[in-house]
């Protein structure tokens, strides 16, 4: 008998057999019509999840490679950037900011919270040449979503631009990109897109590509100006991950097949409630006081080895992810993005009772 | 029927169908052993490929992203390169060292012509602060093999690094990174690797290693330090294009079994020479003096349209690519590297043969 195995980590997460197939398809060169076309559809249906009319440029990289190119094309040595640290990627912008000579003006929040919209415009207050605010959709370290409407009409009031990592929040958690005022929004393939590791999106608004012009820092590779000139005419500056493209034009059109983007983050929802509904049943805990729509953040019980409960429950086919940075062992995280379904989560969820059961036995 | 359809493009290139189903497997997560056995695997495969004692780093992006990685992490602002312009991605060598406000000493040579050892070292000898010296193994898009090995003699003596870019190269052409006193040297996946587009490869010698912390240049995602500190336990310090390197696993194992790194250059060695023998025979002329056992670039001949010919070969179902940069439409190259095999080439040569004569009637 096949054992049933359900990978439940906020990244990667499954592949739908679909998508599978329509990468395992032999490989077309990318500087063709056909190329162009599938290129051209899946910019566009990016929009529709982005919620925005600016394009979304696809680079060959992880998330944090989004990340340094929302930094180097919009920053100039010595700029100040207020970064949230509220979580692992939250931190990581900071890292980054400093990495190119960027000061960084932290707002640090406990873990497992968000940013207060107040806080964010107090420290634009206090540093009044602050060019870019860094925040998260959901910080997925701590599976809790933040604000981003709050905060962008806070920073829409000002010079500032609003930068938002929605890498592992798209398509789970809502947001709208143009309607909040996100002036640079981040996504990654292996979320809620539904397909392997190895791209990332980006989209700028008009406020941010007006700063790619005057911003400074060095940059190639990731050089957004280059994307741009291109992306309407379907073609990259360099060569794109083809089969992962083509494999996320289906994913695209599945998604839009769940009732567009609203229907899919409405899915995501239901899934997140009955998580969060089912672990508080069971006498559990949540980490996140915000919690997210993509991932459910749970606090290992006090006598209870957080290590060795996500080690036994691997063993039974069930994939979970740990804890990150200073939570490490603390918690743990379950993902219900994408092509995670509720029958995988119910599965899962009764193994974590049962698990829970044994461990408190021994 | 089903036309016989051949992409012979110097990347991507076509892929195994076993490499295929390797890659259209559930997809498993990256930090597990099961995932860090597969990674630890490849570093060692791709050693072998290289020529080398270094691990050799997998980054997730395009070829571009490793000849920048191997700027930003040996050299620092104001430092002196020299830099081999034979070709387009020549050329991309200098734009990425003038971005980074590397000084570029250009060594401008014929397109389809190698540097000569001798200038290399007179080049050095005029600019003793030289920091570093940029070649290609293969210039993808002259087609034109360099004298790496001689030119690693000259550089070895002196405190610059020599820097490979072999992406096109490697597994075709003969390449012995430790051998012939490469520092850097480059790879990428959509070559005779027989994977798609999405991963580079970048080893370093020690004296490389040395020079990465000295170097001042700014860089965070492709900071080789972070990946060379992980290598060995199979991780990285992002996410990694899991399926991708699933793939590359099972087209090195296929590498190794056509004898291995020295049976599969043979083999390429052999298909290149049939390609020029036959494009002679034709009455073709061929446009590089020493021509890359990795791809074939043919004159268009006088009173032929290349961009018609290309195209018309197309509806064949052949892809042949053009030229790049200022060659564009004066020549075709034809890829005979890793899954293209000799029958492609054949039927390829064949209806080229046929459509030269169409094109002669009309």
């Amino acid at each position: 008998m096949v054992k049933k195995r359900c990978l439940l980590t906020p990244g990667p997460a499954p592949i739908p057999e679909k998508v599978m197939k329509a990468m395992a398809r032999p490989i077309i060169h990318h500087r063709t019509q056909q190329y162009r076309d599938i290129a051209k559809e899946v910019n566009e249906s990016l929009k529709k999840i982005f919620k925005t009319k600016n394009n979304v440029l696809t680079l060959t990289s992880s998330g944090t490679g989004a990340m340094e190119a929302s930094i180097v094309n919009t920053l100039s040595p010595g700029d100040t950037a207020i970064v949230v640290r509220g979580g692992k990627f939250g931190e990581r912008f900071a890292e980054i900011c400093s990495a190119y000579g960027v000061k960084v003006v932290p707002i640090d929040i406990e873990w497992g919270t968000g940013p207060e919209p107040g806080t964010v415009d107090r420290a634009l207050r206090e540093n009044p040449a602050a060019k870019a605010v860094f925040i998260q959709l959901c910080e997925t370290s701590t599976a809790t979503v933040y604000r981003v409407k709050d905060i962008g009409d806070i920073v829409g009031k000002t010079d500032a631009i609003l930068v938002t990592d929605a890498i592992s929040g798209l398509g789970a958690d809502e947001f709208k990109m143009d309607e909040w005022g996100v002036d640079v929004a981040l996504g990654g393939s292996q979320k809620a897109f539904m397909i392997p590791p190895g791209l990332s999106f980006v989209a700028l608004s008009k406020k941010a590509m007006e700063r790619t012009k005057k911003s400074t820092l060095p940059r190639y590779y990731c050089d957004l100006g280059r994307y741009e000139k291109l992306v309407e005419k379907g073609d990259s500056p360099w060569t794109p991950a083809i089969t992962l493209v083509i494999g996320l034009r289906e994913a695209l059109s599945m998604m839009a097949g769940e009732g567009g983007v609203d229907g899919f983050v409405a899915r995501h929802g239901c899934d997140a409630e009955f998580v969060r509904k089912s672990i508080v049943d069971m006498g559990l805990s949540l980490f996140s006081r915000f919690p997210s729509n993509a991932v459910t953040a749970v606090q290992v019980p006090d006598g209870t080895d957080g290590a060795a409960l996500i080690a036994a429950l691997k063993e039974k086919g069930i994939t979970f992810a740990g804890g990150q940075g200073r939570i490490k062992g603390k918690i743990f995280r379950i993902a219900h993005m994408g092509a995670i379904t509720n029958e995988d989560l119910k599965f899962a969820l009764d193994k974590l009772k049962e698990t829970l059961g044994e461990q408190k036995c021994r």
